[in-house]
């Protein structure tokens, strides 16, 4: 079960149409094929895996990205089509042909992102078959089939939607993603494909996509693993005309808008992260900079045996300290400070002679928890979210064949 | 239940003394207070915790350590006496007394350590009315009951010996360990206390403590947490005369004899890692440097995904392609092989083509398996060990207060 409620609640964007199938390619009866359709003026800007095993349809869409006009993004789960070489290059690169044919358009303008089973071929067949019908079926109110479609281990679909008001016109974004484990700052087993309607140029919407990743896709983490076949995308289709480029402030008010979906969407997957009871905020403050409290930050997010106290509701402070002292970073211990929502646990470095632990049991029991560090040592603050660790996480990546 | 036997072979080391006691720190009749009493020529050479939270116990040894010459270690389980502040230090010197006054030396004689729980402070009553039996007790047969008292989640004790002929004589190393959790390289929720009867000087034998547990401790991971209390002490009571100064071949023989016994102790610990039910040997071989094979190999075996794929017992090469992938080192994914045990995978950054399941399968249904990548970038190679990741750690860490 994920950790809070999710709203739903999307619109269709001008310039996008979304058809989606059960394919077979793993499972029988299960959608698994997702195909969009971008109109012709729109820009496409995109953020991959670091991972150094990258996915075949990694490498495929890169280069078809760095080539030409992107029109067609085609996603499959059930097989990653991850560690399968060259032939994994070619399976990819006829899927895109399939597509490519049928709209008689070039092979380069298809986008192929896929998730599932690392190291398998790719069964073509599926594919082939499927095409006809899944473009036949484009259409602009698709995009919750899409979210429901593109999940695997995940329990539920992540869709959000924002609307931004630059000056008398209003920008909408739509977007939606998958992934609820192997996830970890620098991407995940994630896919987050976000479109809007206005009309920004493709470098602008680079820029603007690395920024939002930075403040939501990298700062969430489940169990610290990346994964192969990460991707985020971001369209703009061109259909809401706005001067941009020239216009700071409404740069910046799209800039909030997609940050904003961003945070939804990646907090929807750390919410809905493998076998998670609790969705964790985990706050540093008073660093020396920012690379000094993400470092601590994930360090706490990161740490096993503070997960697995906070699966037990154990208000486990002394784990906390380890945590923070086990960060590559030269902290101070006599000045840090613990928090567990209002309670503060250690003050100056030792147990706060207030504290009760009935107040710490309170402060960890519910399913939102906040951690929350003060170093003391300086005037940067940042924040990353996590989930626990139990026994369902062990149970779902021992009985699931990544 | 550990994985594999356990030998507890054993020999009393001339100049070491030893005694063990039920002092109630935490526990009733649970022995959890040990103290050792070495010759007055002893040397002694000590590693601590890089956690920047150490606790107070270490912050005491070390500076009794810097001051003066050793004779006493001071042993507790139950409670860790860390993030306990001035107030810790206090009582750590105050056990220290308890000791150095019946025994009418210096405070500084005595080193003192603690394991358990974080954050409480340590009672001294149970030191106080522990002191005259365990002083009255001490002898040369005890190291077995040591081990067993130094234990906390640990199912086993962890003792070792190995006999060195250097020339005409005769070197005995005996070493207890304790530790099951919180075992990540630079130390662990880990104390160590090695003993020999040769005469070597202070710093060679800090030299020697060093390098050996550059090879063992450091090359082991459970968790990838670090604690706040790991120790490893390494005493020399020169009972057994050699020129090893100026003797660069007995030097050699007694660093391997050292090495060796570290090892088998640090082996004992992931064997008997919480709720390890395999013995993982992950070998990087072919990388351009130590460092790189040492962030592979320690990149796979802190995977929490190819950590519960191995309690699955399931040859899931995909989660052990993306592990190599996501250590943050520039590989060449068409150039990697993986194995497990004899069984190739992966040739050449694609699934070996020869590779069937039912053969992983076979390689990877034991208690001891072996991951093996061959980067084929360089010459380097290293070994570390690790365990898998299962239900009864999570059932060990939610329930159990550090």
């Amino acid at each position: 079960m994920p950790v809070g409620d999710a709203t739903l609640d999307w619109l269709p964007i001008e310039g996008v149409e979304i058809s989606t199938l059960a394919s077979g390619i793993r499972y029988e009866d299960r959608e698994d094929l997702v195909l969009f359709r971008l109109s012709e003026r729109a820009e496409v800007a995109a953020i991959f895996t670091q991972n150094y095993f990258p996915a075949a349809p990694v490498t495929v869409a890169k280069a078809h990205l760095a080539q030409g006009q992107p029109r067609y993004l085609l996603i499959n789960t059930g097989n990653a089509n991850a560690a399968t070489g060259d032939q994994g290059i070619e399976d990819a690169l006829s899927c895109c042909a399939l597509v490519a044919d049928a709209e008689r358009q070039p092979v380069t303008s298809v986008l192929p992102f896929s998730t599932g089973v690392i190291g398998e071929r790719l069964p073509l067949p599926p594919f082939s078959e499927a095409m006809p019908q899944l473009i036949k079926q484009l259409g602009d109110q698709n995009w919750h089939d899409a979210a429901t479609a593109i999940m695997t281990t995940d329990t539920r679909p992540k869709i959000a939607c924002r609307s931004v008001v630059v000056g008398e016109q209003t920008v909408q974004f739509t977007g939606i993603a998958k992934g609820a484990g192997m996830i970890q700052p620098n991407m995940a087993t994630m896919l987050c494909f976000i479109a809007c309607d206005a009309n920004v140029d493709q470098g602008l919407l680079q820029d603007m996509l690395r920024a939002g990743a930075n403040q939501s896709f990298n700062r969430i983490t489940v169990d610290s693993d990346t994964s192969t076949n990460d991707a985020c995308l971001l369209v703009a289709t061109g259909s809401v005309d706005l001067d941009v480029e020239s216009n700071l402030e409404a740069q910046m008010q799209l800039q909030d808008g997609l940050t904003d979906i961003m945070l939804e969407l990646a907090q929807g997957l750390v919410r809905d992260g493998e076998g998670a009871t609790k969705f964790v905020t985990v706050q540093v403050d008073g660093a020396s900079s920012e690379a000094q409290a993400l470092e601590v930050a994930f360090s706490i997010a990161n740490s096993p045996l503070m997960k697995t106290a906070l699966f037990a509701s154990d208000a486990n402070w002394g784990r906390l300290a380890m945590a923070v002292g086990k960060a590559n970073i030269p902290i101070d211990s006599n000045r840090v400070d613990l928090f567990i929502g209002d309670v503060c646990l250690m003050h100056s470095g030792v147990r706060d002679p207030q504290y009760q632990e009935v107040d710490g049991a309170r402060a960890v029991a519910g399913a939102e928890v906040l951690l929350r560090v003060n170093l003391n040592l300086g005037e940067f603050s940042e924040t990353v979210w996590t989930s626990d660790l139990s026994h369902e996480y062990i149970r779902i990546n021992a009985e699931y064949r990544t």
